[in-house]
């Protein structure tokens, strides 16, 4: 694990009583830790919908995917610049927030047609998902350097 | 996106017809997809359990963990090494595939543990799985270059 190990979290549980403090570092790593997952998921997601690996776990997929959305916006509710956030997240924070809520909304009803009406059905939504996340991060996500 | 952009397999399902072939680069990038979901899940959930973080999400970051270990053991079906894998995983099939069963019933009974009986009950689960995950590395992957 590259950052803020389970492991080291779970030992410094365990070993020390010294009290942790909500930082801005953690609240940066928090959200990547996130939005990695929806990328992560998105791309086994992309593989899926290219035929490039069998179907087995779509439906689960799609799941994790609405699961991980939903917990997305909590996650950028410190207003603390960094990473790849651009301070546009803030200053047009109603903006930012409806595009994230409306995300985990339709992702959620994605999982379900998926579940319900199968692969072709399932491709549509994760197209749509494609652009909702091209359109925020053209304006939320700044490039990386 | 850094790999496998949903956004481009998108674009090739709607503008190309040529067939897409299962490869070895495949199966290796949806295996690291879903070890990635993992890694930062733990991560989240570890700032969760050392208080970083408030725990708003716990639950569903707990969900989110024990669905997509429910993926990782048909991630590694095709026997293709490369990425962290070390060939002990398909060496030593038996051993791997029941850690992983494993880890997925452990991380499926947790999440049900968080949702009924809250944080402390919860962190108890993080720290198992802290050590199961780290079991099954020091056995089954290779460290970073």
């Amino acid at each position: 694990m590259r950052r803020l190990s389970l492991l080291r979290y779970s030992c410094a549980l365990l070993f020390a009583a010294l009290p942790v403090l909500a930082s801005d570092q953690d609240a940066v790593q928090y959200r990547e830790a996130v939005m990695k997952t929806l990328d992560e998921q998105s791309a086994a997601l992309g593989e899926i919908a290219s035929d490039a690996i069998p179907d087995d776990n779509l439906v689960v997929h799609m799941e994790i995917l609405a699961l991980t959305a939903s917990t997305a916006l909590k996650a950028f509710e410190p207003k603390v610049p960094g990473g790849q956030a651009k301070p546009q997240v803030w200053a047009n924070w109603a903006d930012f927030s409806k595009r994230m809520t409306d995300f985990a909304q339709k992702t959620a009803a994605g999982a379900k047609i998926a579940k319900e009406q199968g692969k072709d059905a399932a491709v549509t939504e994760i197209i749509d998902y494609a652009n909702s996340c091209k359109g925020c991060h053209d304006t939320y996500r700044q490039d990386k350097k």
